[in-house]
């Protein structure tokens, strides 16, 4: 919201809220976390317990104007911060709730992950237990569906002078993108649950290759053009139409790529097992055919350093020492680049927003 | 975007683009992916290669109107779409292109993943392989960064009258997001890649715990009550302050929890071995304590079908069978369902849509 040149207030208990030492720390142990996250808000600390913290939070919510009545909360079940007792003051208030699950009980990532079935989907064949995702991406996706439902009922609000009370979980945003994905249909049709295929490209052609000297690289081949392209670059054209003609089948459909990718692949790696990541980026980088060498979290850090990320630099900043930061993946061309305007004190605009609230809501 | 209002006309080379036909199939080997992408919106198919398509488009993408001269594409390098040809047509147009890397070359999500760490970052400790996640979390961030920059872009046209040339990728969403999570500064200050932890939550307390009944369960305890109600609810309270005393430290830190996980995990798994998953679920869903089975995709989608979902059902549609649905996980309060729309046949709508344009166009 804020990259979008929103003026955002976070609202935080005294004292901070659970994610305030949230790991990655920095050497001074601040949260390194909480500063990516809170980059360029503004920051209010308030007794949430006492009556006048409660009517402080409400009157700032409330605010008037087409800047103010505009409330993305975690919270839920709060009678203080009810919409009811909120809609009274300003009845066109855009009011998000971010919620773990439907019912409003709270979790986390990891927990509603858990629900889905993906971590069975997830990992090498032969591993046995379930395998979480690192990413947080339903904390993410269910943050980016808050954005898009404050710009969308604003833009309802600018049109027709109404507010709206939306609601999104965590819990139904993974239902609602695994829907959409197709997956559910496909185990509600099918009865099975995907299985776990390793680093397969399900029903397309993508594999992790091993190289000659230890490298690791991911290839993916989803069009006719790229297949073609991959058979011609490893010399394999005329192996594979053998192995069709064996297996009575056409690879130039991606699913029998993926169906028959055990034989597949048993024709490619000799070509990847015997040379070197420089070799392989040579005659790959001269076609169409998607591919990365599988780097560390490290190796991406260094790009950052060396300046190979328009979205992301490394800044000095108090208490967090050499900081890497973004001011996110927009790209506004042909317009000058936002500054990356550093993370709040907890409480350090209390003062300043509240007394501007107060005197806004009283003139 | 089609879930907030908006028409969404997708545009197709004639016979439909890469993903037409990708997996999963339904019996009838209609993609469910593609259907579920694109539910909703309308469908014209041209041959983009011809002068005549690509003035069509040309001509539909720069109409008149507050809701015309908006364009989402992944196309880059076309002269024919470039926007300067467009917005020498329409000043105020909004652009926003998907990119697969920041250089404008394609990329899918796995390949971006790859280049990332994060394949080093996830499953067993034990595991040597990169392993993959299977959800396309690069994919769905920015389609959801496309959907804000849109909606962000038509506020600031709608006051100010000027349009925006907006680029985003997958790979610079998957930099910027690893920067917001305090990822690359903690790579970058350590020189060391985050470990693959299992499904331990980092910096946390979080495990998964096998059952006495062959269950397996999800467990965080992430703020302090959260532990103190764990250790009170698996009668561990006085073996856990004896073994903080040993250690000399203080699991009421979320971190120190983490950094003992293995001694604090030794105390605990005894007590979920001993249990089933309904003894399991009555002690803690009496507590705050975060949980949840794991689950296989099946039994999402068994969810839906009961009916336990408010974001999904389950719904008979032509070549489809029966297909589990979504509008979307936001849920507007006080206001009615939005109708789950079908996906377009592809090109269904090519005529009507392209008519409407040039006369339009022409008024």
């Amino acid at each position: 919201m804020r990259q979008l040149g929103a003026e955002v207030i976070r609202i935080d208990p005294v004292g901070g809220a659970a994610d305030t030492s949230r790991w990655p720390l920095s050497a001074e142990d601040r949260s390194l976390y909480w500063a990516g996250l809170n980059r360029g808000k503004r920051s209010v600390e308030l007794d949430l317990t006492s009556a006048e913290g409660q009517a402080a939070i409400v009157e700032l919510v409330c605010a008037p104007g087409d800047g103010g009545g505009i409330l993305v909360s975690n919270l839920f079940g709060k009678s203080w911060l009810s919409d009811d007792v909120l809609r009274a003051r300003r009845g066109d208030l855009i009011h998000v709730q971010v919620l773990g699950r439907t019912d409003g009980s709270p979790a986390v990532d990891y927990v509603v992950n858990a629900a889905t079935g993906l971590p069975y989907a997830t990992g090498p064949e032969q591993v046995a237990e379930p395998v979480n995702h690192v990413l947080p991406a339903w904390d993410l996706l269910s943050g980016m569906h808050a954005a898009t439902a404050v710009l969308a009922a604003l833009h309802r609000r600018r049109e027709q002078g109404v507010g709206a009370h939306i609601t999104v979980s965590l819990e139904d945003v993974a239902t609602s993108t695994l829907t959409t994905l197709g997956m559910l249909s496909e185990a509600h049709q099918t009865g099975v649950a995907r299985p776990r295929v390793g680093n397969a490209v399900y029903g397309s052609f993508g594999a992790d290759f091993a190289l000659g000297d230890g490298s690791v690289v991911m290839v993916a081949a989803i069009t006719g053009r790229q297949w073609r392209e991959l058979l011609e670059v490893t010399g394999r054209s005329e192996a594979m139409t053998a192995l069709e003609a064996e297996l009575q089948t056409d690879f130039g459909d991606e699913g029998e790529r993926y169906r028959h990718r055990d034989a597949v692949l048993a024709l490619l790696r000799p070509w990847f097992a015997e040379r070197t990541l420089d070799e392989v980026a040579s005659a790959l980088d001269a076609t169409p055919i998607l591919w990365s060498p599988l780097r560390r979290l490290t190796d991406l850090a260094a790009d950052v350093v060396a300046g190979r990320s328009p979205v992301a630099q490394v800044r000095e900043e108090p208490g967090l020492g050499a900081n890497v930061v973004t001011t996110g993946p927009l790209r506004l061309r042909g317009e000058a680049d936002a500054e990356v305007a550093p993370a709040p004190g907890l409480g350090a605009d209390t003062a300043a927003v509240l007394g501007a609230t107060t005197s806004g809501g009283a003139g």
